[in-house]
């Protein structure tokens, strides 16, 4: 997940960097829960007329159970991350990737389409730096400090650059200072991760709150003179690891090399700049190729009454480079491939197409959806429902919804269904997915695990983003959250509303 | 804290590899609470005559205040662990941490000697690795091992190794593979840290059962024939960091490269291994230099009455160097620069001499202490007592003791002093600091904070052992049972039993 719908953008940010928006930019607010009359509705069953026959609901129950007994999801998720490797949009592993998915959809007799895109080509290259000078420095000694590239980040020259720091909290601190006093500088944005509100479980907002500084800080580093630009890592963990993430450059203004600086190393910095000058020796080196070709993997289990009518079940395939990917988004692509696996172990197929779709280059700019939207337009008529897991693999509470609020009354018999793995809650909101944001925007009426977010920012994006984060159980139960939902979407009399 | 009394010998654990001991090394069992009723009687100051008059226990009460209110121990940790910076035995850092902790203590009024001792100058070079090939791999794909040396570790040549993987759990998994199996190889040791343990409290022995293959496993590997080894790292965390720590290797075996891989680099190396061949290129350039010079920094506040009496307030002053040694053991040094500083605030001269230690090397052998040792054999029986703290900074709830059971009695009433802070318990202990060790054994009591070790095995050797891991409360605590307990030491009419 890259959560680019965060991020204010360049322009937003450069005007709003004195104000107090900036500090606190707008991000959507928890979904409320729902009431304890809902959630007994819900489990009763109550509050309309069943969209489901009691033979669809006892086949729901059938495939809720199986998901959670079946190693599918995770014996393809460990040969995705362990075997495959790091999935960066562009590189040989993605590309690997799509070819794996695409054959494992074709040996369950789905109907495979690689469908192209045009995606970024970034590579990691070195990446060091360390203090030179400081206040109190010991004669003859340097200090290591430890930070990643940001993803879509120019380089540095070869031998690296070394400049003076400046310390900042946020914009409105940098707007502070005097004209000029960043000018030549490496400027360091040194906001912290609300941790309180990510371990209260609001990990979205937390993360929102920060990621404005990835994203627009280069640029707005660069209007302010400075020849580089380090963000503190956004993320709650506390074990010197760099996260990464993709960063934006604005029209018209210099592109200066951007990285993130773990926590440790950006109090480290902002202590020692509070004492005095700080001089830094900064190497990064990434390449920026031309846009390579890749693939959405689009892989349908056809319908047997309205074989043109879909509901999608999607993750995406790319992933970061520092880890493999495992919690963003190997867990949304496996959770999804377990669907299709599940139906036909099952035996079952659903009036409609269930429709699995293995985004590409989501963490980049999400350039895969666009081109599915592109060439979808004139059938979202037909697109009955969407559904992505992109934010890790915790214990789900239940799901999602973005359309029509009518759309909770229709759901509410799958939260009886669901209640059994504690994932009964119905939440509405305006955001399901990344790559499926294009089909909400088009009416197609949206869907996302709702996922316990309080752990996932203290992996996402880094290094330890790795298979061993993975809960065979909590797995399970987004698989059967998402095989239910497909499979209630496909099969009921009536589409959902919208 | 390097926990080398925790090693078995090389020769042990040659012998003793397909044992059953070899999964299960002898370790000290956790200490025994005290009783409830000890714990009343303590804290009722009963049980005993006191060693201390009403007005010296009011100055011990006046003591533990100044050290929960005083910010010196937090801001000279600060100090030592930004500023300075990683202190590796032999290194200018680990130079300019000695003059500087001298030239603090002069400022105090301390009588301060430089001691010198001959210490290991062993320095980290590069350090990379990446698999080549392994099952499922896709064309031109390789991936990032994440690791580091062991301290000690001779190097590969510059341009690295590649061989194949062996992976084993424990030593009998190694003695049960067919003969030849590793020669030529790599081997791994993924003996996994007991996480439940460690969260338990017992810390040291979950830590104990893992790094016997840190200590011992490059002699093991290479008697069979191995190329290199990598142990897995011994500590909690799963962040991807890894820990290193000093290895052994043993007389008339050839000295092999070791790193430590991370827990999930170590999962990731079992689950491709156990599919088919896995290459791995390995780098290590470490370089072992000449044995330098160093120092043990002495500092006495010399007694009113028995100054040539002493009582050892003490840390090491060396840490490793992938972190800034915050916890291990910048807090220690820290502790004790309190107690003489408060001492000198509060304007008390006990009657024997308060001696600050900062030992060197601990890490790399205790070469510091050694030296102390030798030196001062002779004066042991006017070395009233020695603490050390060494085991980071978190919660302390009382005071480890080791040597005649008749010191549980005598500090009973220190028990009721500390007990506002939480810190009452009295226990007796064989282990008290790595450092004090030689005086434990020459018969002088010796002493230690029972530290909360839950979570310092996941910092401990990490690059994350860093000073934002200080917690104020919790380290004023520690300065509290140090400062106490030295002048408890120092004034009591009667030395403590021995």
């Amino acid at each position: 997940m890259n959560f680019r719908h965060f991020s204010l953008s360049i322009a937003a940010a450069l005007l709003c960097a004195t104000s107090a928006l900036a500090q606190n930019p707008p991000a959507n607010p928890p979904a409320a829960p729902p009431s304890m009359m809902d959630r007994l509705n819900a489990f009763l069953g109550l509050g309309g007329k069943s969209a489901w026959t009691p033979e669809q609901l006892a086949a729901m129950n059938k495939l809720r159970d199986a998901a959670m007994k079946d190693p599918y999801a995770y014996n393809e998720l460990h040969h995705l991350t362990d075997n495959i490797g790091p999935r960066l949009s562009g590189s040989p592993q993605a590309q690997a990737a799509v070819d794996w998915v695409a054959g494992e959809m074709r040996a369950l007799g789905a109907e495979v389409t690689l469908e192209k895109a045009m995606v970024p080509h970034w590579v990691r290259g070195e990446e060091k730096a360390e203090l030179v000078s400081w206040p109190g420095q010991a004669t003859g000694t340097k200090q290591k400090i430890v930070l990643t590239a940001l993803g879509g980040s120019v380089a540095t020259p070869p031998e690296g650059i070394t400049a003076e720091v400046v310390v900042v909290k946020n914009f409105a601190e940098l707007h502070a200072l005097p004209a000029g006093a960043v000018k030549g500088k490496i400027l360091v944005f040194d906001h912290p991760f609300d941790k309180e509100l990510a371990g209260n479980g609001d990990g979205l907002n937390a993360y929102g709150n920060g990621v404005v500084y990835r994203a627009a800080g280069p640029a707005v580093a660069a209007s302010a003179g400075a020849v580089a630009v380090l963000v503190r890592s956004v993320g709650g963990a506390e074990f010197r690891i760099p996260h990464t993430g993709m960063t934006d450059y604005a029209p018209g203004i210099e592109k200066i090399p951007a990285g993130a600086v773990t926590a440790e190393d950006a109090e480290l910095l902002a202590n020692l700049a509070n004492q005095g000058p700080v001089k830094l020796h900064l190497t990064l080196t990434p390449q920026t190729f031309p846009d390579a070709q890749s693939y959405n993997v689009i892989a349908d289990w056809k319908g047997s009454e309205h074989p043109e009518q879909v509901v999608i079940v999607s993750g995406h395939l790319d992933s970061w480079d520092l880890g493999t990917g495992a919690i963003d988004d190997g867990a949304g692509i496996a959770v999804s491939m377990q669907a299709i696996h599940l139906l036909k172990e099952l035996g079952i197929r659903p009036k409609r197409t269930v429709r699995f779709v293995a985004w590409m280059s989501e963490e980049e700019g999400s350039q895969g959806a666009a081109a599915y939207m592109a060439e979808h337009k004139a059938e979202f008529a037909n697109h009955i429902g969407a559904i992505e897991s992109d934010l890790g693999a915790d214990h789900p509470t239940g799901i999602y919804y973005a359309g029509k609020p009518a759309l909770g009354a229709y759901l509410r018999p799958l939260s009886a269904v669901l209640e059994p793995i504690g994932a009964e809650v119905l939440s509405d909101s305006t955001e399901t997915g990344e790559d499926i944001a294009g089909l909400t925007e088009g009416g197609v009426p949206s869907f996302a695990p709702i996922q316990d977010s309080r752990f996932y920012f203290n992996y996402h994006h880094t290094p330890a983003d790795t298979f061993d984060k993975i809960d065979f159980k909590h797995l399970n139960e987004n698989a059967a959250v998402m095989t239910v939902l497909a499979y209630a979407l496909a099969d009921s009399a009536e589409p959902a509303p919208r």
